[in-house]
C-alpha cells in the first residue's frame, strides 16, 4: 500500500474546494465487485478519483470535502476481530487520516446523519452497486441518483486531473518501466508453435513480479484487425503477425498502454514491411506534432492523412488525400480514434463522461466512422498525458461491406485488396506527456522500428 | 468458445423444466463487470446456471426454459459490423440455438414482450446490473426484484448442480491438471530472496499458458495466518513458510481449488514439520471420512477433534478433546470450515445461497466462532465434489483477545504459545469426488507429503 505524501493529498482537496467555492463534495469509495458470486471478487480496484484525492486503495472507506469550510474527512471503520483474522492487520482510521493529512474520520454508521441536509455533490459512478448505494444513503431513487450527479465538481476534478503532477509523471514512468519490461519479455518470446494464450501469460507474470497489475485487459493476438480482440486461443504461424496492446498499473494505479506489432517468423515480409513503415511514420510524426496549443483532432487527421497518403504510394488508396480524409474513407484502414489521456484510469476520467474530458467548446464530436471513435479532440495543455496509436488494419467484412455498397470509390482502390484479406492489422503506440517545450515520450524507449522488432 | 453437446444442454433443460413442472424459468446470462470506469472491463464471467443450461461464455445473451411447453429459447441479437469490427465475427443466433439443442431464438428487444403475463422464475442475482435490468424487463421496483428471485428455482437447480455428471468430472479433472501445473511450477520456484509477488506471478502464465485461468484469487503469502490475504508485496525469507492457494479455472469454466504449504529454506523447521504433518494427517483423515451418506459437518468435526488431539501431544491444548471440540476451542487454531462444494463456482452455487447449498433440515449452521464459517454440512452423496482443507493457524490478535478474555483456559496451553506468535500458517487443500465405492481425490497427485514438498 503505497501513498503521495500527505501535503500532496491536503493540496489536491484544498484546490478542489477553492474551485467549488461551496458545497460537500462526497467521494463514495468504490466496493469490491462479484467475480461469480458475491464472495468471489474481482481484484479490489478503487475508484481513480477517490485514489487522486484520498489515496487508499481498499474498500470500505468514503471521502468528504467541505468546501464551506476547506475541511476533509475520511469515512471508514477500524477493523474488528473477524477483519483481522480474514484480511490481516488494518491502519487505525486516526492513523489513516495523518496519512493522507484528513482532518477528522467518522464511521460509516455516522455518514448518512452528517450528511443530512447538506448540499451534496458527486461524480457520476460506473459501478452499479454505488448507484444503490447513493440512493440508500442520500433518501433518493435511484433515478435520481443516476441523473443527480455534480456537473460543476466534474468539470473541476477534470481540470485538475489532467493536468499531471511531476509525482504523477514518475508514477507513469514506472507504470511504463513495467510495460516495457513485459514487452521485452514477449518480444523474445514470439515464435511460431506457440499459443497466444502462452505469450498473454507472460504479462501478468512480469507485472505481478514489478508489484503492478494490467491496466486493462491486454490485447496479444494474431487477428489484429479485431480491435478488441480479448481471444487468445490462436496458434502463431510463420507469417503471422502479434499484435500487443498491453500496459502494467503500478502499485499506485496510475497506467501504461503500449502497442508494439511484431513478426512471428524473424522478420515481416515484403508486404507487412511496407504497411508497418507507413504505421510507424504516422506514429513519429503525430509524436511530434503533439504540441502544447494544438488540438489532438487536427493531430488525429493529420495522422489520417499520412496513412492516406502512404496507402496512395502503395495503390490501395487514390484520389485527393485531403478530400479522402475530409469524407472519412481512411477509417476503412484506419477505423478508430488516434489517442486519449491517460494517467489514473488508461482512458483517464472516461468514468466522468468522454466528451467532458476529450472535448469542448472549440471542438464537437464528429458523427463519422472513425473520427466518430476518437476520445480526445480539444487543444493539448502542458501536463496532459496522451496515447498516440495510430494503426492500419483489413477487415475483410468492412472491406465486403463498403465494397457492396459502392462506398468511397473514388478513394478506395477495391480492385488492389484482395492479397491484403488476411492482412489483419499493425499499431504502434507510445504514451506522450504535452510540456511546453514539445513532447516527450514517456518511459524508457521500447523498440519500435522494424529493425529492432524484427529477430 | 468450448460447449458440450447439444444434447447434454438439452437434457439439462429438460429435467429441470420437468422438475419445475411449470412456468417460464428465465436465466438473464452476466453483463460485463466495470473496472475502473464502464468501458474498462473486468474479463468477463458468464453466470454459471447460465453456462449450465445454455453453455455461452459470451456477455449479451439469456436463456429461457419454458416449462409448460419444455422448450427453450436463447434470447440475444446478431453481430451487427461495428461489432465486427471491434469484437470479431461473432456465430448467428440460428448457429449458436443449434450449438445448444434450443428450439429457437428471440431478439434482446422481442424479449420484454414476450414475458408479459407469464409467470417468471428467477435465480438470485449477484450483479447489482442485474437487479437494474430485471426490474426495467418485468417492470418491477428494485426491491421486488431483489426478494423476488424463485425459491423453488433455487432448490430445483441446486439439486440438479450439485451432482456432478462424468463430463463434469473430465472438466474438473482438467481444471486440476492446469492447477497441478502451477503449484508444480511454484513449488520448484520458491526459494529465500524472492517477492510474494513473483511467484504469484506464476499461476497466471502457466493459466493462460493453458488456456485456463484463476478460479479466484490466488493467496500466495508468507502470512498463511491472515486467511484471505491478497497481498503480495512481501520478501521470501529462510524459515518463512509459503502458503498457495491457487486454483485454475479451465476453458469450460470448472474450478480447482488447492491449497500446498511450501518450506522457504529447503526444509522445514522442527516446530514447522510437527504441525505440518499434524495438518497432513487431519486432511488424508477427513478425505477418507468423506463416505456417502455422512455429514459433512461430522467430517469438519472429525477434523477439529484430529487437529485438537494433534496439538494436545505437542502441549499446546489440554483437556477433553470432545469436550473443546463441542465448546469450539480447536477455532483458536483451525477457525475456518473444513470445505465447500466446488464445481463451476469455486464455492459451488454459492450465488444462490451458502445454507440452500451446504444445509437441509437434518443440519442447522452452527453459530460458534470456526463451525460457522462452514459453507457445507449436510450429508454427502455420490457425485458431490468438496474440498476438503484443513490448517493450523497462530494468529497474534486471536490469541491475545481470547487469552485477554480468558477463554477456554481448560483446553489452550497460552503459556506455551509465545514460541508460536510468528508461525503464520499451514494449510492442505484437495478437491474430492464422493462416489458409492468412496472418496476420489480429483486430478494428478499434487506433492503434500513432507518428503515431497521440501527441498
Amino acid at each position: 500500500m503505497k501513498l503521495f505524501d500527505a501535503s500532496i493529498y491536503s493540496a489536491r482537496r484544498q484546490a478542489l474546494s477553492r474551485a467549488m467555492g461551496s458545497g460537500i463534495l462526497f467521494f463514495p469509495g468504490s466496493a469490491e465487485q462479484a467475480y461469480n458470486y458475491k464472495a468471489n471478487t474481482y481484484p479490489f480496484r478503487q475508484d481513480s478519483s477517490f485514489l487522486y484525492y484520498f489515496g487508499f486503495a481498499q474498500p470500505g472507506l468514503s471521502g468528504i470535502i467541505d468546501a464551506d469550510s476547506g475541511k476533509s474527512i475520511l469515512v471508514g471503520d477500524d477493523a474488528d476481530i473477524e477483519d483481522v483474522v480474514w484480511m490481516g492487520p488494518q491502519p487505525a482510521m486516526s492513523e489513516r487520516i495523518q496519512q493522507i493529512g484528513a482532518d477528522a474520520s467518522i464511521t460509516t454508521q455516522a455518514l448518512q446523519g452528517w450528511l443530512k441536509g447538506k448540499t451534496i455533490h458527486y461524480l457520476p459512478q460506473h459501478h452499479a452497486d454505488r448507484i444503490f448505494y447513493l440512493a440508500e444513503l442520500l433518501g433518493k431513487s435511484t433515478d435520481e441518483v443516476k441523473s443527480g450527479h455534480s456537473m460543476s465538481l466534474v468539470h473541476a476534478v477534470i481540470k485538475q486531473r489532467a493536468h499531471k503532477a511531476p509525482e504523477e509523471i514518475d508514477q507513469m514512468e514506472e507504470a511504463l518501466y513495467i510495460t516495457a519490461a513485459i514487452h521485452t519479455q514477449i518480444r523474445k518470446s514470439v515464435a511460431p508453435g506457440k499459443y497466444e494464450a502462452q505469450i498473454r501469460g507472460i504479462a501478468e507474470g512480469v507485472a505481478f513480479a514489478n508489484q503492478a497489475r494490467l491496466s486493462y485487459q491486454a490485447i496479444c493476438t494474431i487477428q489484429g484487425q479485431t480491435l478488441h480482440n480479448n481471444d487468445y486461443h490462436r496458434l502463431l504461424k510463420e507469417g503471422d503477425m502479434l499484435l500487443c496492446d498491453i500496459g502494467a498499473e503500478n502499485s499506485m494505479y496510475y497506467a501504461g498502454d503500449i502497442t508494439r506489432s511484431y513478426p512471428v517468423s524473424p522478420k515481416f515480409t515484403p508486404m507487412q514491411a511496407e504497411i508497418y513503415d507507413l504505421v510507424l511514420k504516422a506514429e513519429t510524426e503525430s509524436i511530434e506534432a503533439a504540441k502544447a496549443g494544438v488540438r489532438y483532432l487536427d493531430v488525429h487527421l493529420g495522422a489520417a492523412r499520412i496513412i492516406t497518403e502512404g496507402l496512395k504510394q502503395i495503390g490501395l488508396m487514390k484520389g485527393d488525400t485531403d478530400a479522402a480524409v475530409a469524407e472519412g474513407a481512411h477509417a476503412l484502414f484506419f477505423p478508430h480514434g488516434l489517442g486519449h489521456m491517460i494517467g489514473l484510469d488508461v482512458h483517464d476520467m472516461e468514468g466522468l463522461g468522454e466528451n467532458n474530458v476529450g472535448y469542448d467548446d472549440t471542438v464537437a464530436r464528429s458523427k463519422q466512422f472513425g473520427t466518430a471513435y476518437l476520445r480526445m479532440a480539444r487543444a493539448l495543455e502542458p501536463g496532459f498525458v496522451i496515447t498516440v496509436e495510430p494503426g492500419i488494419y483489413f477487415i475483410p467484412e468492412l472491406i465486403d461491406m463498403w465494397e457492396g455498397e459502392g462506398k468511397f470509390r473514388d478513394f478506395i482502390c477495391y480492385d488492389k485488396l484482395a492479397p491484403y484479406r488476411n492482412f489483419t492489422g499493425i499499431r504502434i503506440e507510445d504514451n506522450v506527456l504535452v510540456t511546453q517545450h514539445g513532447p516527450v515520450i514517456l518511459g524508457p524507449p521500447i523498440p519500435k522500428t522494424r529493425q529492432d522488432v524484427e529477430r
